[in-house]
C-alpha cells in the first residue's frame, strides 16, 4: 500500500514519508547516495506526489507562442513574423521541439497566446489569444491589468488540467527574452543590462542596442515591483500564461520541468504569486542565454543539465525528462539489498 | 540519398561530409549554435556513421562482471560476495541498470567476465569467464598475458557483434575502482593516490587505507606501462573485456557511451591500443567518485551529464542515451528555414 492516506498526504513535506521515502532509498541494491542528483528527483516526485510509487508514465509540453511589440524595436536579430512561421513550423512537426518530443516520447500542444495577424486556423492548434501582441513596453505597459489577469487564468486552467503527471512548458515569441530580462531585473531588484542576453544570436552592436532599449523600458517603473505588475509592465501573452500554467499544474501536484531563460522568469514571477509551488519545480538546464546563470542564482536552483542550450521551445525541459524517467523507475522497480539477498557493506 | 558513398564514408573525417553536415545543422529552423552540445553530438554520430541521416534508433548496455583479487586485501567497503549477488541481481531485474534500461527502452546482455565461485547457471547469462577473478594485484600481476589477450578478444568480438547502433558498456566487481586506478595511473604516469576515491563508500580511514595499499600496488612497475601491460598487472577482467568491446564497437561505427570511472579507464587503455577510435565515444557524465575529473582531464574529454552519480553498471551511459536519441532526431526530422518558410535573421 504504498499510497499514503489523506491525513498524511496533506504533509507532503512531512517527517513520515520523508523518513520511509529515505529508508527506501537507502535500502536499494547501490552504495547509499550514488545516483546523486536521480536521488533527489526522487525523493521531490515522490513527495509531490504523496507516495511511495510515484507516477512517471508520461509527460506533455505546452508550447505557447505570442508576439511583443518591443520586437520592432530593435530587440532580436529576427523579424517578428518568424513567430508566426514557427507556430505553423510546430504544428506541422518540424521545429526542434517536435524532433525532440517525439524521440523522447512526449506529447505536445500548441497555444497562440497571442500572436499578431490574423489568428491561425489549424484543428490541433489551442487558441487562448489574448491579443495580436504585446503593446511595446519600452513606451508602456505590454498589457492591461484585465489582460494580464486572462492569461493567467488560461494558463492556469490548461495547467490544472494537464493529463500527464509530468509536464513542461515552451515558449516562441520573437522578442521574448528581452521581456523576460525586463520582468525578471523587476521581479529581482537587479540590473536589467546584468540580466541581458543575446537572444536568438545579436552582434557585439546589437546586445548593446538591446540593453539600451531595455533600460530605457526598465527606467518607466520603480526598480523593483510585484508579480503582478512586473508581467503586465513587461512580459508577453506567452510568458504569463507559462506562469499561470507552472501555477495550475503544481497546484495539481504535476512535476514542472522548467526550460531555460524565459521559462525560469516565468517561474520566478509564480514562485513569487505562490512560493508553495517550489516543490514542483525541476530546473531542467542551464540555458547559455546571457543572464539565466544570474536568475537560477538568484533563485538558488541548481539546474539538472548544462548543454549550451539557448533556443527555448521547451527543448531543455524535454532533455530532463528521461532523468524523471529514471528516477521514477529507480524508486518503483529497484530491489532492495533484502528482496535480493545483497550484503550491504563489510 | 542521404548515404555516403564509399569513398566518401572511408574519409568519415572528410571535408565534404563536414561541410554538407554544418550546413544541414545551420539551415534548421532555429538560431545557429542554438542547440549548443546537441549539435555536437548530431555531428559526431553523422560523421560516425557516414550518412547525413544517422541511425540512432536503439541503444544496447552490455554489462560485464569479474571479481578482484585485491578485493579481500581493504579496498573495497563491501565483500567480494557482492560481485555474484549483483550479476544475480541483473539478471533478475532488480538493479539500478535494468531499472533505467527498462525505463529508457535500452536492451541489457549480462556477461560473466570473471566472478569468483562456481560458474552461474541462467539461460540469460553470456559465459565469457576467464577465471573465477584476477589475482592479487597488490602482490603480482592481475593475469597472464593469454588472459589479457583472451579478455582483450572476447570483448573485441562482442562489441563487433552489437546489433544496435549505441551500445553502452558497465561494470561491477568489488574492488573494480581501485583497478581501475591503477590502470590508469600506469596508463597517464600519474601518482595512484591523485586517482584514487571512496568507491561505494569508504571512510577516511578506508580511503587512506586504499591509497596505501594501492601505492604499495603501483611500486611493484614502472611509473609508465603500456596499455596491454597496465590491463595485466592491474585490471579486472570485465575492465579488459570493457576495453576490447570499446575497440571493437568502434571499429563497428557503432556510437559508444562511456559511463564512470571504471569504463573511463578502460576507454583509456583502448585509446592507448588504437587512439582512431576517439570518433566514436561519448563522454557520459562526470562521476562523484574521486579521480574521474583528473582521469576526464587528461583525456580532455568534457562528458555531457554531471549528476553526482558513481554507482557504474553503465548507470551514467544509460542516462545520456536520450541525448543521442535526440541529436539524432534533431538532424533527420528538423524543418529547414526554406522547408518550412521561415525567414532568417533581419
Amino acid at each position: 500500500m504504498p499510497q499514503l492516506s489523506e491525513s498524511q498526504n496533506a504533509d507532503a513535506s512531512g517527517t513520515e514519508l520523508d523518513r520511509r521515502l529515505q529508508a527506501l532509498i537507502d535500502g536499494k541494491t547501490k552504495p547509499v547516495g550514488s545516483l546523486g542528483r536521480v536521488e533527489d528527483l526522487a525523493m521531490q516526485i515522490a513527495r509531490l506526489q504523496g507516495t511511495l510509487e510515484p507516477d512517471t508514465s508520461s509527460c506533455g509540453l505546452t508550447l505557447f507562442a505570442g508576439d511583443h511589440g518591443m520586437a520592432t524595436a530593435g530587440v532580436s536579430a529576427y523579424p517578428q513574423t518568424v513567430t508566426r512561421q514557427m507556430l505553423l513550423n510546430f504544428l506541422a512537426g518540424g521545429a526542434a521541439a517536435n524532433a525532440f518530443s517525439d524521440a523522447l516520447g512526449v506529447s505536445m500542444q500548441v497555444v497562440d497566446a497571442g500572436v499578431a495577424g490574423a489568428p491561425v486556423e489549424h484543428p490541433a492548434l489551442l487558441s487562448r489569444r489574448i491579443r495580436g501582441g504585446t503593446g511595446n513596453a519600452i513606451e508602456g505597459p505590454a498589457m492591461s491589468e484585465d489582460e494580464c489577469s486572462a492569461a493567467l487564468a488560461a494558463g492556469e486552467l490548461l495547467g490544472t488540467e494537464a493529463r500527464q503527471p509530468v509536464v513542461a512548458f515552451g515558449d516562441m515569441g520573437i522578442g521574448n527574452t528581452a521581456a523576460a530580462s525586463l520582468v525578471a531585473a523587476k521581479l529581482t531588484g537587479t540590473d536589467v543590462a546584468d540580466l541581458t542576453g543575446r537572444g536568438t544570436g545579436l552582434d557585439d552592436a546589437g546586445l548593446e542596442r538591446k540593453r539600451t532599449l531595455l533600460k530605457r523600458a526598465a527606467a518607466r517603473t520603480a526598480p523593483q515591483l510585484e508579480a503582478r505588475d512586473a508581467l503586465r509592465e513587461y512580459a508577453g501573452f506567452e510568458i504569463v500564461m507559462i506562469a499561470g500554467a507552472m501555477l495550475g499544474a503544481a497546484g495539481a501536484r504535476r512535476l514542472v520541468l522548467v526550460d531555460g531563460f524565459i521559462c525560469t522568469a516565468a517561474a520566478n514571477a509564480a514562485l513569487r504569486i505562490d512560493p508553495s509551488i517550489r516543490n514542483a519545480l525541476v530546473f531542467a538546464h542551464r540555458s547559455a542565454e546571457g543572464g539565466h546563470d544570474r536568475l537560477l542564482a538568484t533563485l538558488d536552483a541548481q539546474p539538472l543539465l548544462d548543454l549550451g542550450l539557448r533556443l527555448g521551445e521547451g527543448t531543455g525541459a524535454l532533455l530532463a525528462w528521461p532523468l524523471v524517467q529514471a528516477a521514477g523507475a529507480f524508486l518503483r522497480d529497484m530491489a532492495s539489498f533484502d528482496s535480493a539477498s545483497v550484503d550491504g557493506p563489510a
